[in-house]
């Protein structure tokens, strides 16, 4: 069995290593345009900002382990340009500049997702980075390393700028932040946002929503950012105003496409062609809350995508439930988390909802140390359900949420949900867990 | 309606201030045996430990501020000492030695439990305590501020004396801890007991476990305890052995009892006589994943029973779905966290357990200050169901039990679990978080 996997980052050799350890006997083949596999791509940030970490330290395992110790074909430099899906192969060029053609049985598309810049004058200026892949963070680590950064502008507000801003603070550098839209995290509820944003000014963090990018200019040893009627100036740029699939392959070879462009898998990862799957950044998966395809690229979706591939590929029947969405970053003193949908997804999809925020505390009455969390829920007034939850807090944010997302996964009504016996001790939270008060204060929503 | 609550703590309390609020005209009242009501018992051990905290602060709210905001006619001192069914009243004496009857349209039985001591020679010395309710909690922080103790006794090893081992230490004090059973945390996976094992020792905790307790005498200004074919000397014993529901009142009035004696009841809180409720840490519950009965107290059912009784003398029907059992308690640097239920007894319900225990970290690959966290789940072979999960780890184990605690709330088997989407982000956890790595491996041992 020919298994052929294009990209090497998380669902790539994921895949690869469950296929071999599956099939020993499977020829299994990673072609990876880069130089990198298997590196977290998400601790970037904070590889970035401590001085003592190398990025290379993010390299969960070297390609010559792979190839050593279990037996994969890596090929690294490699780019695949074409699909021929009637004669079973792939072609491209190799890292030496030969064209090459590889033929499969089975084919994994794992090619990811790109961090989008504006297409706008000066942005392949000198100190004008995104970050993506771990190229990207050397890059980004090796220019504030060479040269006086004093001031940052990030393009852009998601929580890969946001970890970024951290990080920035961390090595004592200004940081401005710019977008063309009105809000910081807009899919937010505003009280929670409200907390975020600060978070964010009370560390000097300068914020300017509703700027319209224009172009970026050079000028007096510095860079000069040309947004909605002012200027900003800065020292470097981060420039990442978004992420796309890299789903050009699979448009070539004719595959079906889902939302924002993803590779459409079903729910064992099989594309619209029956030896072709895809995983990772660059598909689209079910949403446990809308049933609905959606795109949401996470680094545990893309691990465990690429696992059921190599099962499947395989001869397995592996078939994912789908995503809730999860997902938690830091941003200097608080954790933000969320899982399921907001109020106005819920309306896109049918549903009626009803929304709360409360506010809550990290520890007991009275026992030090404790912070504030705000929980914001909400549920469907027709049917009861919990559709979605979200967090911020100073502690005790980030694994709460998980509480939530599995109430999700299991399609719990909130009435459910607000009687399930959640832990407490002291020192980790009130009696009545926030969210418990949340669901609570829901319920009376659902049922006036 | 006039509802009367026996007790005064959680539950009681709960209670009283849930009726009122529903029904403002609701003559509510009060006889606790005690003078504290609404107090933060959980957090006794650490205001003990902090000199800069009084027992006091404990107290969630006075009982002058339920008669003066809420119209709840709190007596105080007040021993309720017999219920008359038939004529729907309970008799007693109150502070002032008088004989008082209070006749009843509802009732609450919210009598609490009470620490056990062995009914042994010497456990009536100077020093020598249980802690159970604030009065103790108050006597045990003057002993520890009027005398020079130098080295405690703890006797038994459940939750409230880990707690207190770790007070002490803060505190400068040596603990033996000595218990006659065989085994530090018997209901616990072995791997994770001697990691609490370990915690203790490396701390200076003495564990003196399989030694029966003889007796405590007093010589050379000392507590010698006469254990197994040794002894153990100390400045002060703490002699709490286990804790029994106080059911006494209930059974003297012939209602039904359930599980070590707790009282019976349904899932509105009803005792087996109409107009009698019970709740809190004297009554029993319905085991979400047995579905059979179980005495478990612990401080959230005590708060949510209370409230359902509140709603229910006032002509709700609120019905509680049971306990996973979920709680969680820190020793020293270590969180300890379960919910559902141990292999041994999912052989007593009938269930064909499973079992796995894997290590993990709490930060993602390579992020500093990660600590290790084991996890322990347990599966039905039959039915796939996941029936209960443990966790032992430096940090993140506290309110990441929730998420397995809501799928036994769901009745969800081990392969949905392990697909759920939990949040991922470097400082918080691996990809993978701990309970998907162990739901995985268990998930191989079902299917196998």
């Amino acid at each position: 069995m020919r298994f052929v996997i294009v990209g090497g980052d998380a669902a790539g050799m994921s895949a690869a290593s469950r296929a071999k350890r599956k099939m020993p006997e499977a020829e299994v083949t990673v072609l990876e345009q880069g130089y990198d596999v298997s590196y977290s791509a998400c601790g970037m940030p904070y590889a970035i900002a401590d001085p003592e970490r190398s990025m290379q330290a993010l390299v969960v395992r070297e390609a010559r382990a792979f190839r050593e110790k279990q037996g994969v074909d890596v090929q690294l430099g490699c780019r695949v340009e074409g699909i021929d899906t009637g004669k079973g192969r792939v072609y491209g060029t190799s890292q030496d500049g030969e064209s090459f053609q590889r033929p499969y049985d089975k084919l994994l598309l794992a090619t990811g997702a790109s961090a989008v810049a504006p297409d706008l004058p000066g942005f392949d200026l000198p100190g004008v980075e995104v970050l993506k892949n771990l190229e990207h963070g050397r890059r980004i680590k090796d220019y504030l390393a060479r040269n006086r950064v004093r001031r940052a502008i990030l393009l852009g507000m998601g929580y890969i700028s946001l970890e970024m801003a951290e990080s920035l603070r961390t090595l004592g550098i200004e940081v401005a932040m710019v977008k063309p839209g009105p809000e910081l995290l807009p899919w937010m509820d505003r009280s929670l946002a409200e907390l975020v944003r600060v978070e964010l000014e009370e560390n000097g963090v300068e914020l300017y929503p509703g700027r319209e990018i224009h172009r970026l200019e050079s000028r007096d040893d510095e860079l000069r950012l040309i947004c909605g009627a002012g200027e900003l100036n800065g020292d470097f740029v981060l420039a990442g105003i978004g992420v796309r699939p890299n789903s050009e392959l699979a448009a070539d070879a004719g595959l079906d496409l889902g939302p924002k462009g993803a590779v459409a898998v079903d729910r064992t990862m099989q594309t619209s062609h029956s030896d072709i799957y895809a995983a990772g950044d660059c598909a689209d998966a079910y949403h446990v809350v809308s049933r609905e395809k959606t795109w949401i690229p996470l680094a545990l979706r893309a691990n465990r995508s690429g696992r059921a591939v190599g099962d499947n590929a395989c001869g397995g029947n592996v078939r994912l439930d789908g995503v809730a969405g999860t997902s938690v970053f830091r941003v200097l003193g608080q954790e933000v988390a969320t899982t399921g949908i907001n109020a106005d997804q819920a309306r896109e999809h049918g549903f009626d909802p009803a929304t709360v925020s409360i506010e809550s505390r990290s520890r007991a009455h009275g026992h030090p140390g404790a912070q504030a969390i705000r929980v914001a829920l909400v549920g469907d007034r027709g049917s009861g359900r919990l559709l979605g939850a979200q967090m911020v807090g100073g502690e005790g944010v980030a694994h709460r949420i998980n509480a939530a997302a599995v109430a999700l996964h299991a399609g719990m009504d909130v009435e459910a949900f607000s009687q399930t016996d959640l832990a407490y001790a002291p020192p980790f939270g009130p009696v009545w867990d926030p969210l418990l008060t949340a669901a609570r204060e829901l319920l009376k929503k659902l049922e006036s």
